[in-house]
């Protein structure tokens, strides 16, 4: 008996999504269906296992399922610089300019895309999640740190350098606590996960992990509702100022304290939008949840590289 | 002997600037040179008083040079709606839901196009003033208020509904003074030119205008400097907050404010953005003042008409 379900003459694509901990792999087909994914986790991080691992489960998972590739889209850890093909600088897996494209071509003949995981994300979920069609909207990813993708005008917005997006450094307080980049009062050093958890220390709570908090939220504490309602509302002022200067129809929030929190953080977020923005602008956004959760990353890097693949032709 | 200079056979636009102390008309050529411009104070403000004087206007000015009008720019207030071509609002002229578009199409039988004086002074610096061939680009005109033109990927970003640029509302300081706009500690209520003013009152000095107190500070007063600086500092946390979300090459500084006072705001709100902002955005955008002073917003809305008639070819 053959239980691999054969998708032969198909069109498909293989994707990747480097996270901090896991590796994931699948197969996308032209519609953004994923087929046969696996989350692996690291054995090594060390760049030249990772990336031979993506090319081995990719070529397993093509032989199972009986496909040729056509290409392969890469989420990766940022910054990077997309067009080279070379991941600049990963904090999380400690690499430094990895050639990322030219090392996996050199195992997988084929096309390769790759971006960064808020600009995957982002993609995914304008694809097939939570911004389905919306022709402006920003992905906000909210959890040990902050970051957004921009899609503006139908496209992912990358900036001059590749480097917009960074929502979760722009000031929210002046004279607010020092931020790991260098800079006072920054969106992430009030409102993501470290945040929360520094809060609920200095407000008496036991908690050992953000997870916690958001866990003593959600029974009842008083407290830990405040703390969220705090960052939440940090948040939406943030919120408000990209709705002021990009007048976006659509926010998803994701990353892990977005989708863990869900209301007790989106909520006081989307009051505090609400209140801020201008009218016009803010009663014609919507702020949602992501509802792609971790395939987020995957679907956009099968987006990538079916658009890649669309102009090439 | 005749004195008008026949430029037969060249294609010519007209182009208008409506601003809310006076209309600004000219010729344009499809390299955006001005020809013949005329500067006309506001007899009456009722728009179709203005609109009749816009095609009175540019019919004059077209049999002077002995030119036929391809099409027609126009720098207008906002907000607007630039694809129905309606005024929705303007608190200068007092103008609500004027149908700008199909009024002058009455009057002139040539394609027309039309956006905010924000979006056009930025197309206009884009095309052939300080941003030049910048492919982002941030226009921010610091006046009575504060606005913004966005030129990403290329192309004007007006956002969902047309709401985009609003960096003049985005928020400073979450408990700042109260801002017109009824959110708190805007950009706009902290650096605007109102806002010099009464720090200045606040501060003992005896000035009438802002331009008085720029006056001041350029004649050496150290508290008018002060004021400035504090100003221009405030600004500065807005443009790094831009410099993150959206990684631009340039940014261009124009308004009644800052191009009167020039260095002494530029400099300090340079040095804030430089300080808050992350470093590979922070040195890869440059931050000038606009080229192109008043000309700027007819310059841009030949850019908008050229382009339309492109696009109809």
């Amino acid at each position: 008996m053959n239980l691999s379900p054969a998708r032969r003459g198909e069109e498909i694509v293989g994707v990747c999504d480097i996270g901090g901990t896991q590796l994931r792999v699948a197969l996308a087909d032209r519609a953004g269906n994923l087929i046969g994914r696996r989350a692996l986790p690291h054995v090594t991080r060390a760049a030249d296992a990772v990336i031979k691992r993506i090319a081995d489960e990719l070529e397993s998972l093509a032989q199972e399922y009986q496909v040729t590739l056509q290409g392969i889209g890469a989420s990766v850890p940022g910054p990077l610089d997309a067009a080279r093909g070379v991941i600049l600088f990963s904090p999380n897996l400690e690499w430094h300019e990895v050639a990322f494209t030219e090392a996996l071509a050199a195992r997988m003949q084929v096309p390769i895309a790759l971006d960064d995981d808020a600009n995957c994300a982002a993609l995914g979920e304008q694809w097939r999640g939570a911004a389905s069609a919306a022709r402006d909207a920003v992905y906000v990813i909210v959890g040990t740190g902050i970051g957004s993708g921009l899609i503006l005008n139908g496209n992912l917005y990358r900036g001059a350098t590749g480097g917009a997006g960074e929502i979760g450094h722009t000031t929210i307080e002046p004279n607010g606590p020092l931020c790991s980049c260098g800079n006072c009062g920054c969106l992430e050093v009030l409102a993501a996960g470290p945040a929360l958890l520094r809060r609920a220390r200095e407000m008496g709570l036991s908690c050992q992990s953000t997870s916690e908090v958001i866990k003593e939220a959600r029974s009842g504490d008083s407290t830990a509702i405040q703390i969220l309602q705090v960052a939440g509302r940090y948040l939406g002022i943030g919120l408000a100022n990209v709705v002021n200067m990009l007048n976006p129809e659509m926010i998803v929030l994701g990353g892990g304290v977005a989708l863990d929190a869900r209301e007790l953080f989106l909520v006081p977020a989307r009051e505090e939008m609400r209140r801020r923005a201008l009218a016009a602008s803010a009663e014609h956004v919507r702020i949602e949840l992501a509802r792609l959760g971790d395939d987020a990353g995957l679907v956009g890097a099968a987006r990538l590289v079916w658009e890649k693949l669309e102009t090439e032709d």
